[in-house]
């Protein structure tokens, strides 16, 4: 039998998570919160299921669920989405993102991504006998060439995927990105995915320039976005799907016969708590709080700071301290120093090693005060 | 921009569930509890937030939970499979079945399957470009003719996918069935989907003949099971996957891409809760009451009863009532009796109508008696 991923392994999440565990380190690695979830959420979600909301939810998602998406996107990016026809709930982001690239990607069809990407875009083409197209972004600012861009554009280029603010690296596609990407793909078929999961993790007064805001984009757009993310909640697995209904159609057609629907009570309960909620509001702030916090601290150390300007992710350079492969440095970092990150290669389809970590700051000040003074021992 | 599934619309248990809200009818369509659920699971699951597992679970699962469904395994089937290579915790039973045929379906490839059969297996397999060989039960005990069944082999033939207790007309497979099976593709590459997510709710003493029961099979099957059935809460979409570790392998790949990760507050409840429940042997004999209960009151209408051994289905002929086309008749029983039922035609690729409707009987006996009161004006 044939394995149709032949050089597919574990993800990196689970290997450094794993790897972590095994050593008791400080786990900056895989990006999750380690402090608790808001205790009325966790009230609502208990009494959904109290409530006897236990069944299935339907197939694209609890319509109150998702006109509150609807309004949330008519508040933040002046964008219509009609909840009945263009808005999904998804079992997290990963499985939006997993859809949505099913939906049209066949044999020989090309798609352009980012690298350093997020490790699951390249392996969903591939099991479509799509091809990647990866484009290299250069630290340390990691700015898109779209000039450059352009020369991978071929016949057969179906689909491109955006992702902002990027994972792994905290940059953060600004208008005139967008705009250049509506110029390159005008009279064009291309699709776009994009990838907005932490869209409301954006710092210094910048404005998340969701494609939503874009009509023209928008109209050949899949947008992406997460609960997981916005509620410090990965673990519940809670996304959703924006598109035009003339996409969003063949989506649910993959949709409901992946997952079929979504978990009813998380989906209820998460609708009820958004109501008398301030989040969108508060989560930037606490965001740029960790972010600052964690750079000052970082600055005791021999590690360079790449610029971050959304996610909870802070790339930093070790090139100065050590001249090792980041998967090698990764793991001793672990071992010999307690503190788990991931090695920026692992973002990356070819084997590029720019010698960077990603480090997680969604994590308490205490637990971030701990790591870094493991990490001044370098 | 081309459909990959242009004939697939909205699933027939979205169409009937609406068409039941819409009117106000008692909905026995799609198949799920009007009941509540065990206020000690609810518990469980509230307390596992509480407890702080709202972070991403290990990609196959929750250990503790795939420990205990290793347990079960071994007492009702003793069979062994290794929690750390062999079982998946899904995002239920269909994310579990949409995963395995994705494992090692290419375009080319056959995959037999009896119809009626659960309506999400053929659109899994064209999506991928595979062919779908319908193999077409009788009733009214839809047994399988294992010499016919042999006639559609060729060699591009790569899955048999199996359900047993069966959707949606609750009939089992029996040892001999299996032996059949085993002798049939002995010597060959076969793989097997065996979707047993209701093998728990069989009826009249009948032993779930589960593959896990029979290694020779066993080695080349992936098992699909429900915890939505066991604990009537199909909106949980919580399920898993077994299979032999090489073949585990292969389906956590497209897994970890597709979903990644299972709500895990749900799985460490469900975990908790299993340790200290009966349900497994309560579950048999709570739907073989409601079965036993639902015939009787049937026998008081005009319909003919077929088998039900098994799964919380009932189908019954209405060809000496009218004669009119199943979906047509199903729309009426809502908009003029007040009643949903799903038209067995829905469960066929090709346009195969036998005058057959299927109830779900997992519902409040007295909203089984409402529907037979309303059921016996026709
Ligand atoms: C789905 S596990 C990975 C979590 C995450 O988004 C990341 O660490 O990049
Ligand atoms: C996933 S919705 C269908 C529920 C079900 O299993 C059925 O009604 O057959």
């Amino acid at each position: 039998i044939n394995s149709k991923l032949p050089t597919v392994g574990t993800t990196i999440f689970t290997v450094m998570s794993k790897l972590a565990a095994d050593h008791q380190a400080i786990n900056l690695s895989q990006g999750f919160p380690d402090y608790g979830t808001d205790e009325k959420l966790i009230a609502a979600i208990n009494q959904a299921m109290k409530d006897g909301f236990n069944q299935y939810a339907p197939m694209a998602g609890y319509l109150p669920l998702r006109e509150q998406i609807a309004e949330k996107i008519e508040n933040f990016y002046n964008a219509k989405y009609d909840p009945e026809t263009e808005i999904t709930i998804t079992a997290g982001g990963t499985q939006a993102i997993f859809t949505a690239i099913n939906t049209f990607i066949t044999a020989g069809d090309e798609v352009i991504i980012f690298e350093p990407a997020y490790d699951c875009y390249a392996p969903t083409i591939k099991l479509l006998g799509g091809l990647v197209k990866p484009f290299e972004l250069q630290a340390p600012d990691y700015k898109v060439d779209w000039e450059m861009v352009k020369k991978l554009f071929s016949a057969n280029t179906k689909m491109i995927i955006i992702n902002s603010p990027h994972n792994p690296t905290g940059s953060i596609l600004r208008k005139e990105d967008i705009d250049a990407l509506i110029k390159l793909t005008k009279d064009t078929d291309i699709l776009i995915i994009s990838d907005e999961v932490y869209e409301h993790i954006i710092f210094d007064g910048e404005q998340h320039q969701s494609v939503a805001l874009y009509a023209e984009l928008a109209e050949r757009s899949f947008i992406v976005a997460s609960f997981g993310k916005l509620l410090h909640t990965t673990g519940w697995k809670m996304g959703y799907c924006l598109a035009p209904a003339k996409l969003m159609a063949e989506f649910r057609k993959i949709h409901q016969f992946n997952v079929f629907s979504v978990n009813t009570p998380m989906q209820v309960g998460i609708a009820n708590y958004l109501k008398s909620s301030n989040i969108y509001l508060e989560i930037p702030v606490f965001f740029q709080q960790k972010r600052d916090f964690f750079q000052q601290l970082l600055k005791e150390t021999k590690f360079d700071l790449l610029p971050c300007k959304g996610s909870y992710f802070q790339c930093v350079s070790y090139s100065n301290i050590i001249d090792e492969k980041d998967t090698e440095f990764a793991k001793k970092l672990v071992t010999d120093f307690g503190v788990a990150a991931i090695p920026v290669s692992a973002f990356y389809t070819k084997n590029i090693d720019h010698k960077i970590l990603r480090f997680c700051f969604a994590k308490e000040n205490s637990t971030l005060e701990k790591a870094v003074e493991k990490l001044t021992k370098l």
